[in-house]
């Protein structure tokens, strides 16, 4: 059975009309990853929103926090299967596979995180996250207390929020139009 | 009784480390809007994100689009009545009775969009980022279908996204948080 | 945009056929409040359930009880938010903002009565009220030991049960037809 | 095991202080049934609500109306079974199986109303009572026609709508305060 | 109104090819019940599976467990009530009024199990096996620990699950099927 | 991170008392898969259960059917995937896998079926168990009417409801025990 290999469900230009940076952004994501995530490609529908885009990524999951890089992609991951987000699944579940180095604990966070076996921590950061997900308006100052009682200091509780709350946004995003994810991820750091 | 006056349940900076840039942006609303929405001086705990923040926020909200600004603030409270944010539906509920000069429009999108009277465009429009708020795994093809039936064009229907799911992300800082909105937003455009 | 001013989407009397008692009743209306409420009018559709609606209304929400005509007010805003009622958060939410003089309290009943920043009693109260709205069938003899912690007797609990109850009818009565709210109350009491 | 035999959860007065009107009701109905309903001595807890609400419940489920006794019953029952009301499904549930003279068709409400081999017009009216008790804001004209289609009038529809309404009332009046109904009901009409 | 008289909606041939084995546990269950259960005749469409099911369904009810047979009737009616079976819901409700001799509280158990006044023992296993029918991923290591504590050993945890977990599946072959249960059942044991 | 290694999280024999059968049975896993997978392992705590369960496990997955193994397996994962249950996503997905040799649909019923390049008739069978899975009550004749006009016999759609049900089954004992897969799945068939 082929699968699909559509970007999304909408019309992408044959060509899309780049800025010489996020042409110079792409070159360097075929370099130093050997390909560019389809989620670049298909912001490239729209340009502009694609160079915004890009550079708060970058900030939510690269930059300086006191969530390591891996601690962001586990709550990606657990937010994605929340929302049942097949794109941001096999895409920041290879990143958590490749990260950790714990393919096992990669399959346990896409399946069902309650199942893996983690630091208290990291255990109190992702029922945060999954709570945040499903009911929002359900998130109260104990589940705020949870977290500081793991160590968490308020610029943390800030960036479990801004990454929880950003894989909400991309899930969606990714739903509406249907986007896939490149093929290549399935076999990565298995 | 005396209402919240908290920016959010975290502890921030007596005076937040702004870049210039930002220093300028804030003086900026101040002058056109009379006030720093609460979201940005929030967003000041982690300054690096203010900005990113800032410019994707500006990018979503304000720049071209195939939706009207009116249109993207509709989708912003609709989708923050579905996750029950209030920071969001005070914010941009004042929005919608501003730039629709129909305050009672303002009032039924943050209660129930469902009983105003919206043309069919628009209508299609919310229901779509009601369901990519609430279910969306739930999403298919025939709601994109039904959305380019209302004439729709696909970058259109990529923004419609865009703005539905970047409600979902500041509607779960909100809520993560406990952010409150500014209190000069209740009296405004009644 | 011009919004609804419909009744409801049932076909109505030209003129209803009221008893003269119910005829001195809405006079009484337009002297003291300046208008018919149209669940009034509405009701009118059915004269002899107009009567006893009046009757079981004024009963439970003006007639000797432990609760406050407030707190009743709040318990109706909280049960017709949980339900998305227009017609009752319009109407109830004026209500609240009239008799607490704090718009902004009555603004976060209608959007979210979790930031509100009440009395415990008061925060008990609405959280039972949430509770046997939305999941009626898990309320427990715990629910009713937390509201006599807060000083509830059995009466003003059974009045909390009742009021909540109500509302659960009147929203459904208003979704039902699609009942509006006089559209008075929107400025009133900001 | 034997079984509860309180009337609710709250402390009732040992002689309840009825006015003679009401005495003379509780007469009639230990004349008429056998026994006074447990809800009617569920609201001597404050008499003045219990005038009123038997007053609006005979209105309700006994006045004339283009809906029969068996069908108000009938939208009872299913009502209460989808908020699963103990109190409500026994007494009510009695009522059904007596007036249908179908004891089989009084288990198929309580249990799951789609089972039932209704004409059109019950099954329409029961379809609509389900929804409006467990999705109010998803009620919207298509579902007005649906009735309109199977030959109910507006008044019928108001009454559909009043009688799904107010066993979302009772039931919940019932839960909160675990309301048991008579034990004589379990055995009639089988 | 006279009610189904399917077995289930699928067409079933006239005259089953039974097996000798089954031929005669068809007859003893005519002889010791009055009736073959019509889940047996249902599958009788796949002769294979009707012999597999029945084993497997004796040695779960019937077979000797730290669970008596009463309780095993107890969380299959619960189970059931959950999933809205009616099929389920009349042959277990009656198995268990007969076994506990107890009508009333065989209703409970159909209608809302948390009104019945159980020992904690059974109160426990009954919330467990709701909770794993209606969200089976949140059951987590405090539930079983709760199980514990009420004197169950892990043999019996595993038949709570075991029990529990059938009737999920018998409930959706039903439904999947609309199977009607025989009519005998609901006249016994009141 | 070393992952969980426990069966389950009950007390399990150091040597299980397995009858003749089911030792040579285990025999036969060793041989043909390489080991024995933990869900029999977790029945050799009830032995005569395993053997029952063993029985009517090959007949719903192994034996003569309208749907293929590879069918009956998809539904296993889309069901197991609805319940989000661990132990069945890894082993089923495993097997989807396998039979399929399409590694990426594996991967797509496991995270979100929907997005899967399905034949209309393996479309209507998941979305069919998936509604059977999640809202049981609500399957419909007309459910039954779409599996009909995709080609699926009545003996099919038994097989469909027999096997969407089983893996509901299933997926409650493994989230009831807190079952764990045998580690080898993971790698294979990737």
């Amino acid at each position: 059975m082929p699968q699909p290999d559509h970007l999304t469900r909408l019309t992408h230009p044959e060509k899309p009309d780049l800025s010489p940076e996020m042409e110079a952004y792409f070159d360097k994501c075929r370099e130093k990853l050997g390909m560019v995530p389809n989620v670049l490609q298909a912001y490239a529908l729209r340009p502009a929103k694609l160079e915004a885009f890009a550079k708060f990524y970058n900030e939510i999951m690269l930059a300086d926090s006191g969530l390591s890089k891996l601690e962001r992609e586990m709550i990606a991951v657990t937010v994605s299967a929340a929302n049942r987000c097949y794109y941001c699944l096999v895409a920041h579940g290879q990143a958590v596979r490749a990260l950790s180095q714990d393919p096992q604990m990669g399959e346990m966070l896409v399946m069902n995180y309650r199942v893996a076996e983690l630091p208290p921590r990291q255990r109190a950061m992702l029922d945060f996250a999954w709570k945040l997900t499903l009911s929002p308006q359900d998130i109260a100052e104990a589940d705020r207390e949870g977290l500081r009682e793991e160590g968490f200091s308020d610029e943390d509780i800030f960036d479990i929020c801004d990454v929880a709350g950003f894989f909400n946004y991309t899930n969606r995003v990714a739903h509406g139009t249907d986007m896939m994810p490149n093929p290549e991820y399935h076999a990565m750091s298995r």
